[in-house]
């Protein structure tokens, strides 16, 4: 605590992003891609005119937002581009939830939304999810400044389909509706398609899961030209260049690759399904997840003690530590080698 | 104007940055440096391992804050790092000037500041230059909520010594003196060493400029450990990782190379010094700079109209339309060979 600090950041509680260790091991707690990212991005930072990084970068990203609307199918108008979705969701807190009314979100989501709640100011009022673990739309159509949830949630993987999200958005139409779609690749249905009907949506995206470019850090977010008009607003009153020149050549190139895409994300699809069969063959229930991570917990093993003895095996995964997920471990899908080890240990462990 | 908008994104008047003309001009607009990167920018391109990518990167940055902390002579744990300069400004504005007490300013300085001072409700108090178009650093002595300008300031060119820098230290001490250094490398003294003896002081610095990489999107901020985390809780609480694992890499290559940043920093400042004597002998009145770029006016030649026959002959430079720059042109320092081509079509429409 320092008196130079704004009052607002003294009541701050930070966001606890996954680790990220030093040390070599089986990485399943941060729901990185396991595969690399398309062969063209390696070409891209080989032929990179070195002397082009000495001038800014365009601050409107046009080549990276006409090429993103090719593959989303939508004008370049409806799109706009960030420093990974975490900035592109903080921005659209600020451009669209800084309102008296309060924002409604699920119970169990992403905890970086109490995050910029806390941040900006914003009145937060959380719904349960319904009795299978499911964002309860229903409860979003109460009155609020706006609301957000992840489809498919993050960390329960359950995704709702375009017709539910159809429905909601017919019925609320007073306020701006963000879905984070970070995890839609590996089963989800996008919404991406109703923005043209609903000025009101506007759908966020990320490179970090299905295109593996975590480290490059780059989001988007698709919606009406008024919506992207308002993140572009707060976006010129904050940074000018947020996506810098190499980056957006490499995300360029990444969405050049749909094969690679295709393969990769099926890859981890068909992984999932294996590792849900095994870990319920230990006994453990596993949620239904249309993402890249099952959210697992056993009926008669501790979590947190399970957490402990991979990690003490060389293997990391998600414990959250909530009265809500203490029970459950958030587990990343890796490749077959990676999950084959995971439940070798977990035998040991919980057989 | 759209009814989606939160109440303070209507009332915004966003930064514009200088035109990043698709076309080929001599691009003197932006205060980018004519030279190219450090060469060692080029070897990490090329052997970068692009598996790396699929990773999240540190959020804390350390191998880039532990190089910056050599090259700066400070410890690590004094450095902060950020998505550009801009970023650091924006995150720092909200750790330590949220206050009910205004900011004190420059009258004239980077004209992000009052951006940032309307995208966070924060009041400003601007004070005049001195009759040299100096930064009065005795004004800033009055009652605030904190203190920011540019030194070397921009537009105009000039910087304070380190002297008069820690006199201001000694008289205000209760709240955060924010010194942008973005343009110290090219002929300012770096108040960095008074880092360690005043809690209170922050300073900002960029790889935009000296170091070639604009398009890269590197900003770092040195100062006392309370005031690294007062900007390290607002970053958490808005984007954990805002600086990605290329950048880092090149910014950590480009740290590597005295030689180069040596070389290239001497050869802008010879260049605007011969540039300041043509300039002069053309009649303009150039105030002196310890920046790569120089302010300009001509007694009997209208800024705006020369600003114009510039452009129409293939170069860039800045016109601010404010009553206070209108008859000024902001120059920024190329090679040799294109300050000659300035020069030249300046002797056409002034001489």
């Amino acid at each position: 605590m320092s008196k130079f600090w704004s009052p607002r950041v003294r009541e701050l509680t930070p966001y606890i992003p996954g680790e990220q260790p030093r040390e070599r091991l089986i990485k399943l707690n941060t729901n990185e891609n396991p595969y690399p990212p398309a062969p063209g991005v390696g070409a891209v930072l080989r032929e990179f005119p070195t002397d082009h990084l000495r001038l800014y970068p365009d601050p409107g990203s046009l080549a990276l937002r006409e090429a993103l609307a090719t593959v989303l199918d939508v004008p370049a108008s409806h799109v706009f581009v960030g420093n990974g979705s975490d900035e592109v969701l903080a921005l659209a807190f600020q451009a669209f939830f800084c309102q008296p009314k309060s924002l409604a979100t699920p119970e169990i989501s992403y905890s970086f939304y109490p995050v910029y709640c806390n941040m900006y100011g914003i009145e937060r009022k959380a719904y349960p999810l319904d009795d299978q673990w499911r964002v309860d739309l229903g409860a979003f159509e109460a009155e609020s400044g706006g609301i957000i949830f992840a489809n498919p949630n993050a960390p329960t993987g359950h995704g709702h389909g375009r017709d539910a999200i159809a429905a909601l958005l017919e019925k609320v139409t007073d306020r701006v509706v963000l879905i984070d779609e970070a995890y839609v690749d590996f089963g989800g249905e996008s919404a991406v398609p109703l923005t043209d009907k609903y000025s009101n949506l506007l759908v966020t995206g990320t490179f970090s899961k299905s295109r593996s470019l975590a480290g490059l850090r780059l989001g988007y977010a698709v919606g009406s030209p008024e919506l992207i008009e308002g993140l572009t607003r707060v976006k010129d009153s904050f940074n000018s260049y947020p996506v810098d020149a190499l980056a957006s050549a490499v995300a360029i190139a990444s969405l050049a690759d749909q094969e690679h895409f295709d393969a990769t994300r099926g890859a981890v699809i068909a992984t999932r399904e294996r590792t849900r069969t095994r870990l319920e063959a230990l006994g453990f229930k596993v949620l239904p997840s249309q993402t890249n991570f099952v959210l697992a917990t056993h009926p008669t093993h501790d979590a947190a003690q399970i957490f402990v003895g991979l990690r003490e095996r060389g293997i990391l995964v998600r414990h959250f530590n909530t009265d809500a997920l203490r029970d459950y471990l958030r587990i990343s899908i890796g490749t077959d080698d990676e999950m084959d080890s995971l439940i070798e240990v977990l035998e040991a462990l919980c057989g």
